[in-house]
């Protein structure tokens, strides 16, 4: 059941190590999470790994073993690997003693219901792949309707974003699609696009937010293009008290959402 | 006025790449920033590398120029670096064209002027130097009085703090010291602990924030230990309203605070 995996070179482990880069990942349309708990979010949440891979050094648990259990009875494969050969894996120095490979979801837009909560999250051109798995768990904790990903956002399959989104990336319907397609796809149903913008913007604290809110950040140097801007609804912004003259994009991002969301509630009760 | 480094094992280059090491860093009680905006943010806000460095094949640009000349006019120390030496240096493969070398800043907990600002930002062992970076440039955006650092956080001048600061590394009082050490300074004027806690917590949002109102938040992975909890004059939650049980601790700290900001804000008007 568990298959002993040696030396570095084994087809395995290139095949492991091939998809922490992007170019293999859109072309095996898989990712790998890393860690037991991030596993065991995504077993609880339904999503078992195709192959799950763990150093034979490594200490029993047991909700590892129930991890292996499911994955064997699943079909998928489970690789035993050396220290070194993990650490060839997951590119750490230290690497945690287990990561699996996932099959990519789906990320068309269809995969946001709109009815399903009073907010969806929308990011533009978010680069750093950490801020994009932020907003993954920020999406998750406001209980947003999903995350729509508009022209060029990093991978949210990286082992970054996967990382950084604590298990989000498999419980936040998420969608990526470009500026035009959202656009159209937006304006076929309900729904107010709200924008963090500095031109022609309200305070952000009280807006008049709408169901289902759409709360869109930009670029985290640039902001949001102006057509954006233009498109959305409700500009709002949030105060700076300080020197700087802006937020980080991710924390921007759930200050609003967690505004929106308690407007919204205050508004339903 | 510029002196030219050659070679790899040039003392400058060594010294330089030296200081990305938390030990030689200590030691020197010295730190790097990277980037012209960077640069030029610690300029405007009267600080001055002692040490410039740069690469031999940079754009010229006048904030440089401006930069390059107070240095020299100051005595520190203008380097031009190969880009293979600034690579060695940055530990980039794409190096910023320009980094600096500062004094540290002193820490003592009375650089925090409890006056100053209605609002102050602590943190205890929070270990992500990004997550940490990110606090200090929230708390910049929220005017905040400065950023206590309690028991084993990150280095806020490693390189990555710096970075993920943007800036705010020079402009928000920065104060690091045991927590014993914060309760006895803390309680020897006015001033109300507040701790993003799950234990007797009330809703964070419209808490009866009081000024000058200390923000707290732990662990990313822990939160605040128990003893720490229970010296707080107010605990305060952020509902989850999804499948995790927590936001990122940066995130986590900027809801809080911007809420307390506002809330204060309003009692004041």
């Amino acid at each position: 059941m568990i298959e002993p995996i040696t030396g570095l070179s084994n087809p395995a482990v290139k095949y492991l190590r091939s998809l922490r880069d992007k170019k293999h990942r859109r072309r095996e349309r898989r990712f790998m999470a890393e860690g037991l708990r991030l596993l065991t979010d995504a077993r609880v949440t339904g999503h078992l790994p195709v192959i799950l891979a763990m150093a034979a050094s490594r200490d029993p648990h047991p909700l590892l073993d129930t991890l292996i259990g499911e994955v064997a009875a699943g079909g998928g494969r489970v690789l035993e690997l050396s220290e070194a050969a993990l650490t060839k894996v997951t590119g750490k120095d230290n690497p945690q003693a287990v990561c699996g490979v996932f099959d990519e979801f789906d990320t068309a837009l269809n995969r946001i219901d709109r009815s399903s909560s009073s907010i969806v999250l929308v990011t533009q051109a978010m680069r750093d792949p950490g801020n994009l798995g932020t907003m993954l768990r920020t999406a998750d904790a406001v209980g947003a309707g999903g995350l729509v990903l508009v022209d060029g956002c990093a991978d949210p399959f990286s082992v970054e974003a996967v990382r950084a989104s604590m298990g989000a990336i498999f419980t936040v319907p998420l969608a990526v699609a470009p500026w035009s397609d959202f656009r159209e796809w937006l304006r076929s149903g309900p729904g107010q696009l709200v924008g963090a913008s500095l031109r022609n913007a309200q305070e952000y604290r009280g807006a008049p937010y709408q169901s289902p809110c759409f709360v869109m950040v930009g670029n985290e140097s640039r902001g949001l293009p102006q057509d954006l801007e233009d498109e959305c609804d409700l500009r709002v912004t949030i105060p700076m008290h300080g020197r700087a003259d802006s937020l980080n994009a991710a924390i921007a991002g759930a200050v609003l959402s967690y505004e929106a969301v308690a407007v919204l509630c205050r508004d339903r009760g």
